[in-house]
């Protein structure tokens, strides 16, 4: 393509918009466009990105022997109210109705699609196991969509169905889509690391998420700092500590009027965070449940609905709640005398001597407190973990990093098939329901994430593998006829060979193509100058900073020896 | 792909949902499957065929140096407020709000998308000519969504937009598209014609469809027999009779009470239908409008609102409004004393003699009526060609036929690009505004045309481009080790010449594969039967009744030969 044919604008300013580096670098480059509040166009050099990683994902999924279908994004309201998810999206699913005032919604996801297909399609044991995925556009209309396209409101992703007839033949499905994932995000350039997620408490045996580490992620993973684990900090465990041994001392009521945070608490007992146990009351659907952890902890909520045995809600409960559960205030609420239908306390507690707590008394709270002697409730795990905690797996001190989720891998087993009927026939004629997995990429994710991995000052490198043209051939003279002749021999002999090829005939200062070349990323640069007399050219890789000088005809060579480095056909 | 691991299922019986045949052959042969009224979801056969197809737009595209883009689904009520479309399509167009309740919709087309990316892009005009296109899916909330994806809610299209800086560059674009339109429907194998169709009041100079002639098309076209010409029947001149010559008899009314409907009235007046003219009452916008034509003629609506300027509703008016437009009830509406905006008599009319009309009062009519002597309108063809009207280009009769649409181009000028504020700099520096052609091509419904021009009582046929696999292979009698081992080994020598291959490997009677083969129509059968003994295999086109007896070793340039016949590589 010659780029004077191209629409392409790219932009020496960062727009006001994007705060972070692939936002920022998409919007320059101008591989898209803002339609609205997390809705993108995509101009066309962006579309060529996304179709290749597109085609990198089908051709991983293909060989896996899954089979590509496409559902519509308008979907019908009775799937969800069969499997009861119509109302849990809440205002996150774009809800609209047709002319006969029927209900629908735009898919945020589509297990309930794929469960109904495999409940009319699949009949016997025979048909299994059978993967099918596709590539599509969902919509999940986001509080704060942010970051370009890593969160956005309309979006490609590609997700993919397992069916199994038992949890054997599902280990094997799952496991054929871990390696499919990692070689589709190291085909895409991307370096991410599988980390254990947490599979909720309704159904779900397996779960692991393909995260990318980054400080602008949005999730927040453990590391073991000298093994392989890494998990979510939703499923990552905690280590309790043990507080140093006192003699139990007797529980007394303290007046603390208007005390009521930690730092007040601090302030007045003159003591130090690790004293304290805060007592934290939730709303679960229609249950009220009441968290006790270490003043200086974070309660871990996903840990506290999976003791629960799954919630819908879940949210901190509102004053009037805390008030007929603790018969206080907000601010001194206690395990002692607590009204709710839950006690959960982390296991870190039963650890501390002569410890604080609120008295379930506005202006009051207790000192000298001892778990088992003066209160007792549900003990487990239900704190964040912290760097620091001990790895589950050797023990070795773990560390914390942020991450931007890519990829998501889920053992369902039977929440869906069981709900929606989804039945077959076993060998014995038996009717069982069918074991489900499903598999899901952001692709536009995947996108802006290989940005974030792989740019610098100024602008994207592109792995060779996605680059919307492998190659950018420049004339340094435009009006150097020598320099366009051979520019252009060079662009047509590449893209004879198969090679997509950019060439900058546009009539613009040598500095301002290579500009734009580096802004919007093109792996390979050859720069036709001065040199051309000599019979040579210059060859630049866009993550090299040396500058090759090289034959008129050898240049070809040099071309495909990068595919062959990248493992790349032509 | 073995047939063993696919997600197929043939139906024996027509569903009784589906009335014509490419619909009951999609759902027979597990194309696709209905998710709601005029929504479907795509089978891993079908879906193969659907990108089939769009490779070959996106490759004619590309080579006309169309750039692909990629739009929103869901757009902004903003942009389409500015256009001034945002009540113009009324129930059909799907509308939503986001969670922070701003309106959007689903885009049916995406003019204003397109315009908007030219007015934020498009500054000079050096960046022009240029055309961006895309494929993507579309939303309309049809009143009667039918005929399975021939008329669905939503569906694919590819829709093209030009901008060029003067209208002989919009000629080049859209003689361009023409040309690609041409290739790409012969390339999927599909006859159609493309007529001239209607291009509207407001901008437009040049407007053609890409029609495919069969007894369920919604749109009526008129064919010359003699020459080229066709055109979609809103656009089709008609041929102005000339009644038989008479003397002007005197005007006279006649009471005609309870007598309103032409039938009526020839029974009345003992005569036909021709001596009458009925006058017919509109509501165009906030006018009112009366139509005259001769009693057994149809008004032709886009004739008269291309008379009126346009007008964005046009409707017959209800009774209330013709009572005040006549003085009448519904039924006695005439041309002397009507009270309306504007008067249209078809131009038949003045060539009539001493005929009748309704008298604008209940219960009368006026006999011996002559235009010119007893009222006056303006003059113009407002009525539908019929058979036997005369062709515009040789002057040869016309016939009509029955077309279903599958494409469109049309040459937009500055329609949009005015209200929308779209300009660039010409070469004095001077601010216009952009020409603008659009082009669509309805990708799903191509797919069905295709299946409604190719198939017989036991499948679908494809044409071997566009077809879900190229060849499938049978062993007919599975228990047969020879056989299946000799049908294995074509199968996979097949694959690696990278032809699309299906094995049909299940544990079923040779018939049932024959009708399951026939029934998803692909192009050529590979049977290996008794016959393999003495070393041959019987080869079978799915369009041919013949079967080949073909030497194992001759299978494999038999198959090829087949590409060679429809120009396909391989």
């Amino acid at each position: 393509m010659k780029l004077s044919k191209m629409l392409i604008n790219t932009l020496r300013e960062t727009p006001a918009e994007a705060e972070i580096a692939s936002h920022q670098l998409m919007l320059r480059a101008g591989m898209m466009r803002k339609m609205a509040s997390g809705i993108y166009n995509y101009m066309p050099l962006g579309l060529r990105v996304l179709k290749k990683i597109e085609d990198i994902v089908r051709d991983e999924m293909d060989k896996t022997g899954a089979q590509e279908f496409l559902a519509s994004a308008v979907l019908p309201s009775e799937l969800w109210k069969e499997s009861g998810r119509w109302e849990v999206f809440g205002p996150e699913m774009f809800k609209l109705k047709d002319r006969n005032q029927r209900e629908f919604c735009l898919g945020p996801t589509h297990e309930e699609v794929f469960t109904d297909i495999a409940r009319n399609e699949i009949k016997s044991y025979k048909q299994l196991p059978l993967n099918l995925y596709q590539i599509q556009t969902k919509y999940r209309d986001e509080r704060r969509p942010r970051f370009g396209i890593i969160r956005s409101r309309e979006f490609v992703m590609k997700d993919a169905y397992s069916f199994d007839k038992d949890y054997e033949g599902l280990d094997i499905s799952y496991n054929k889509m871990y390696e499919a994932y990692h070689n589709i995000f190291k085909r895409c350039g991307l370096i991410c690391k599988c980390v254990e997620a947490d599979s909720g408490a309704m159904g779900g045996s397996g779960s692991a998420e393909f995260m990318v580490k980054s400080k602008i992620g949005e999730d927040e993973i453990a590391f073991c700092t000298a093994c392989e684990y890494a998990a979510n900090i939703e499923k990552a465990p905690s280590t309790p500590e043990h507080s140093e041994k006192e003699d139990l001392k007797e529980i007394n009521k303290i007046a603390t009027p208007g005390v009521k945070t930690i730092d007040e608490l601090i302030n007045f007992f003159k003591t130090t965070s690790k004293k304290f146990a805060k007592t934290l009351i939730y709303k679960a659907d229609d249950r009220v449940v009441a968290v006790m952890v270490r003043g200086d902890r974070e309660v871990n909520e996903v840990k506290v609905v999976n003791a629960l045995g799954g919630a819908i809600e879940f949210d901190m409960a509102d004053p009037a709640i805390v008030k007929s559960a603790t018969s206080a205030e907000v601010g001194f609420a206690g395990p002692i005398g607590i009204k709710v239908d839950a006690l959960f306390v982390d296991e870190e507690i039963a650890n501390m001597y002569n410890f604080i707590i609120g008295a379930n008394e506005t202006g009051y709270h207790f000192e000298n407190v001892n778990y088992g002697r003066d209160f007792e409730g549900k003990l487990g795990d239900f704190r964040k973990a912290v760097e620091g905690d001990k790895c589950p797996k050797c023990g070795k001190p773990m560390t914390m990093a942020r991450g931007i989720e890519v990829g998501h891998i889920f053992k369902l087993g039977t929440k869906y098939s069981e709900t929606m009927g989804a039945n077959f026939l076993d060998e014995k004629g038996d009717s069982k329901p069918l074991i489900m997995g499903c598999y899901g990429i952001g692709v536009n994710r995947t996108m802006a994430t290989v940005i974030e991995q792989n740019h610098d000052e100024n602008g994207i490198i592109w792995p060779l593998s996605i680059a919307p043209y492998q190659v950018i051939v420049i004339p340094a003279v435009t009006k150097d006829e020598e320099q366009v002749r051979i520019a252009d021999e060079i662009y047509n002999k590449l893209q004879q060979m198969g090679i997509e090829v950019l060439l900058d005939d546009r009539d613009e200062r040598a500095g301002v193509k290579f500009k734009d070349a580096d802004l919007i990323g093109i792996p390979m640069r050859i720069t036709v100058g001065k040199k051309v007399k000599e019979g040579n050219v210059e060859f630049k890789l866009r993550n090299a900073s040396n500058i090759e000088l090289i034959n008129i005809d050898e240049i070809y060579e040099r071309v495909v020896e990068e595919f062959k480095k990248n493992n790349l056909s032509l």
